[in-house]
């Protein structure tokens, strides 16, 4: 047993001291009953932002939080649960923020779990502060993680593809080579692939909150820079 | 007048006993026409097989048919309507061909816009032949040519962001690491780029006609599959 613990210890990277007694640890039960209510607010989502978008921020998570050595438990619900707003935003077409409608939503499910006050409190922060534009900021390491795993997600190959899918399903051109940022709009036909990486996904590299994020986001920065100035080069005909 | 006669036999890279004479060659004003009738045949295109694509086309035409030597002016005019077709096998769901639609389109406004009957039949005939999936093939320097162009096109970091916005306009997923493409359909929500890039982009470096094609195709095909398997990594969170 005590070397399964320490397999275990071992593996999350947690130091024991800090891990949370039997009785307050996570039951799969519980884990899975969250996972398909969150699940169940993705049915009508766009590829862009879908379930597999949340399956890869959980895992994330979970790499930057075995590294970090953060409370596992708190990062696999804030995961879960981090864009169950997101379906109301965008049916608002952004004027709902979908980080404070999704804490207001976990904090339901949370409760109907049984999850006890304070974790619930932790978790619901991590999802108010997770928002690239939000004028709060992550404040535990929780929440930090939950940022960059989610930001490390829009960028590198998956970043580019996402971006590209987004502009297919608002109806964008593939690529605008000469475009003034300042004068196009998202949620429109110019929010190209191109105005994204310009406007946002270039900056995310100098966001990142912990020192694993900030390791994973120097080679996805790098990788995501190299497409679009290949793709410049292409698009004129040089390559 | 020499210099500059040679200055362009230069530039184009044909020789001049090949060149038309002059009142065979094509003028700017024809040109011109074709080009705003071309164009007003995309008005309601996807951002996938749009304008910006044929423009890039024409481009990629000129370059490959100076290195080839082929005439260039039925390459234009074969460029700027090669696609002409596309808005009704989109309407279609993939019913009717789009080069042999094109194709009836074509001779309708060449004919209009004074073009003799060799020349069309020559520009008919590249517009025909050329489709990927086609049964006919290109028989001609300028057929394989404009093949060869339109390809090029959908391959390299163009054709990685094709792929994702096409995928975005049929509301695809972003990504299928475990895909089993003799299950899946095009046209459907399973398209995803990866599966584009499975049966059909990965595919096209060995079907160029042209020395210049291959050579091009190369350096796309390999930034193209690097991606892919840069994608595969990210997905499963290795890097």
């Amino acid at each position: 047993m005590n070397s399964k613990k320490n397999r275990r210890a071992e593996k999350t990277g947690a130091p024991p001291e800090k891990r949370p007694s039997r009785q307050d640890r996570l039951s799969p039960r519980v884990l899975e009953a969250v996972r398909q209510e969150a699940k169940s607010f993705f049915r009508n989502a766009r590829g862009s932002h879908d379930w597999d978008h949340t399956q890869r921020v959980y895992e994330l998570c979970l790499r930057l939080g075995r590294k970090e050595r953060a409370d596992l438990d708190v990062l696999r619900l804030a995961a879960l649960l981090h864009d169950i707003g997101r379906d109301e935003e965008d049916r608002s077409n952004g004027r709902t923020c979908h980080a404070e409608k999704g804490a207001v939503l976990a904090r339901k499910i949370l409760k109907k779990n049984g999850i006890d006050e304070e974790r619930t409190a932790k978790i619901v922060r991590c999802i108010e502060t997770h928002r690239y534009r939000g004028r709060i900021v992550p404040d535990s390491l929780e929440g930090k993680i939950l940022f960059d795993a989610d930001k490390l997600d829009s960028i590198g190959a998956v970043g580019v593809g996402r971006a590209f899918l987004f502009a297919g399903e608002v109806g964008a051109r593939l690529h605008d080579p000469g475009i003034d940022v300042g004068k196009t709009k998202p949620y429109t036909k110019e929010d190209t692939a191109y105005r994204e990486f310009l406007v946002k996904l270039s900056r995310i590299k100098a966001r990142m909150f912990t020192a694993e994020g900030r390791r994973i986001a120097r080679g996805r920065h790098k990788f995501m820079a190299d497409f679009f100035r290949r793709l410049n080069r292409e698009t004129v005909g040089k390559i």
